[in-house]
C-alpha cells in the first residue's frame, strides 16, 4: 500500500511552470499564489461522489477529466481564466492502476488550460473528489448571474441533452444503438469546459451560467438573480447529434432539463449578435440564440409555431432527487 | 426534505462584511475576491470523512468548528491572515437539527477570524466535509517548511498529546476519569487554530508547520524540505494538563506522535528568543523551546538527562494506518 506522501508525490507533484502565478505548490501547509495586478480572483468548489455523480467503477482517466472539467466550467461561466486548483480526494484504497490514469486524466486537462495543481488532501474514505479552482478576471468583467437585462438575447453554446440521453440508456429507460450510445456517453463522461468561449464573452455578454443541472433550472438562477423573466424557443434549442434522432418529446425534455451538459447559457444585447457569432467562431464553438429576456417574471416556453407550451420540467436537485 | 438551494440559503448565506475582500459571495458560478496589493494568497484544502476524522454521530456544532479549525491551522502555520473559505459538503440527508448547529459551529469560528464563507457545493453522499481556505500574507513573509536554518531553536506552541489521550480513552486503550476525559476531549473536538501566533511570527520565525499528524512526523517535513536534521528534548515537550498525569512512556509517546494537536512547530534563530516570547505573550499563547536544528540529517531524541532515547514513534498516515 502506498503511503499518503508517496501517493501525493508519485502522481500529483510536478514542477511549477516558469510563468506560473504559483510561488509555492504542493508540499507546504498552504500553496502561495501571486495575484496579477488589476485582476480579481474567481473561486469555485465542486464535490463529486461515487454512485451519485459517477458510476462505481467509472473509467479512471475519464473521471479525472470530468472532475476538473466541471470546475473549469464554473470558471468559464464567469469569464475567468483558470490559474490553479486544489484536489481533496477520499479513496477506499490507494491503488496504482486507478490513481495513475485518474491523475493523468485530470492533469492532461489541467495542462490544456494552464491550470496548476497547487495542493490538496488525500484520505481514506468512500470515493469522493472535491476540487477548488481559482481563476482570474479583470475587474468589472466577470459574467455574473445577476446581470441579465430586459431585451437581451439568450444564447446557448454547443448542444444539449446527449449526456442525459446516455444516462437514460445506462438506466435502460430507453435503448440506443451501441455506436450512438458511445457518442452520447462521451458527452456524459468527458465534457469540454467552455473556457475559451467564456474568455471571448468578457465585455460582450451580460449574464452567464454553466448548464450543469439542466437549462431551465440554470437559466432560472439568472432570472431570479437578475429579477427578470424570459421566453425560450424550445424547438430552437440545439440538441446533441444523438438526441436529434429521438422523439420531439424526448428532445424537448432533455434539452430543457437534461443536466450534465456543461455548456454555457448567456445573455447579451441584440446589438451584439454579430460580435458574439464572430467570437464563438474564433474559438470554434457553436452558439445558438434560444430566447429573450423579458420584464415579466417566470419562464415561458414556445414551440416552433410560437405556441405556448405547457411542459413540466424538473431540474436536478441533490436532496429532493 | 430541504432542497439543495433552500439548504444553502438557509444555513450558509449571510451578508458580506463591509470591509470584505469578497466582491461576490455565494450564489454565482464562482465567488469573486479582490486581492490586496502587495499580498500573496495562501491556499489550503482539507477533507474530513466520518468514521475516519471524526466519530459517527459527532456533535454537529463541535464538528463544524473543527472542520474549519484544521484549515485555519494551515493558514496559521504559514503566517497567513484568513480571508475566506469554500465548503463542499456531502450529506446522507439534509436534516435541520444537524445542519443548523453544524453551520453555527463553523460560522462562529469563521466570524472570530473574519473568514467569510464565499461558496461551495452540497450533495447527497457519505458525510464528508471538504474546505478550502484562503488567506493573505505580505510577499516574502510566509513561514515555509523549507526555511529552517542550522542552529535554529525548535519551538512548539501550547501543549501536545491531550487530543490523542482522549482518543485512547474513547478506544478504551486506557481509562480516564470523567472530568479528565472531558478536558482532553475538548482538545480533540474543538482545537484552537493558532492564527494570531502565526501572524505574530511573521518576519521572526524561519520555518513553521502545524502539528496535525504528530510532532515527529510533522517536524520531519520541515527537516526534509530544509535538508537539515534536529535534536528534540523529549522531556521538554509541553504535555497537555491531562497527559501530564500519565506515565512517562505515555507522555513521551503522545507528545511526540499524538496527532490532532493543531499547535504550531516553528524554528527561529536563538537571537530571537526574547522577541518570540514577547510575541507569544502578546497573543496569550505559551511557547516552549524543545530542540535545535542541526546539520546532520535525521531526528535525535534526548531525555532530560541528555541521554539519547531509542524510541520508535509512528506518525499517522491515512493509507498505511
Amino acid at each position: 500500500m502506498l503511503s499518503e506522501f508517496e501517493l501525493i508525490s508519485r502522481y500529483f507533484t510536478r514542477p511549477l511552470q516558469p510563468d506560473s502565478r504559483t510561488a509555492l505548490g504542493i508540499g507546504d501547509d498552504c500553496a502561495l499564489l501571486t495575484p496579477a495586478p488589476g485582476m480579481q480572483l474567481a473561486i469555485s468548489s465542486d464535490m463529486l461522489v461515487e454512485g451519485r455523480h459517477f458510476f462505481p467503477h467509472a473509467d479512471a482517466y475519464a473521471l479525472g477529466h470530468k472532475c476538473l472539467a466541471v470546475n473549469l466550467s464554473d470558471l468559464a461561466a464567469m469569464g475567468a481564466k483558470p490559474i490553479a486548483f486544489t484536489l481533496a480526494l477520499a479513496l477506499p484504497e490507494a491503488r496504482e492502476n486507478w490513481l495513475s490514469p485518474f491523475a493523468r486524466g485530470m492533469l492532461d486537462l489541467a495542462d490544456e488550460y494552464g491550470c496548476e495543481l497547487i495542493g490538496g488532501d488525500t484520505t481514506k474514505g468512500p470515493l469522493t473528489i472535491s476540487i477548488t479552482v481559482l481563476g482570474e478576471i479583470p475587474f468589472t468583467q466577470a459574467l455574473r448571474r445577476d446581470a441579465a437585462q430586459v431585451g437581451d438575447d439568450i444564447w446557448v453554446s454547443g448542444t444539449l441533452g446527449d449526456a442525459r440521453l446516455a444516462l437514460a440508456a445506462y438506466r435502460q429507460e430507453l435503448t440506443l444503438e451501441a455506436a450512438a450510445h458511445q457518442v452520447a456517453a462521451q458527452r456524459m463522461h468527458q465534457p469540454t469546459p467552455r473556457v475559451a468561449l467564456g474568455l471571448a464573452l468578457r465585455g460582450v455578454a451580460h449574464a452567464a451560467i454553466d448548464i450543469s443541472d439542466g437549462l431551465t433550472g440554470d437559466l432560472g438562477h439568472i432570472l431570479a438573480r437578475s429579477r427578470v423573466g424570459a421566453r425560450l424557443d424550445v424547438d430552437a434549442l440545439p440538441a446533441g447529434p444523438i438526441l436529434r434522432q429521438q422523439t420531439t418529446s424526448l428532445r424537448r425534455n432533455f434539452t430543457l432539463a437534461g443536466g450534465d451538459d456543461y455548456e454555457l447559457c448567456f445573455t447579451a444585447a441584440p446589438q451584439r449578435r454579430a460580435q458574439i457569432l464572430a467570437a464563438a467562431a474564433q474559438v470554434a464553438v457553436e452558439v445558438t440564440r434560444v430566447g429573450q429576456i423579458e420584464a415579466a417574471s417566470g419562464l415561458r416556453l414556445f414551440d416552433s409555431g410560437d405556441a405556448l407550451l405547457e411542459l413540466t420540467v424538473t431540474s436536478f436537485d441533490h436532496f429532493t432527487a
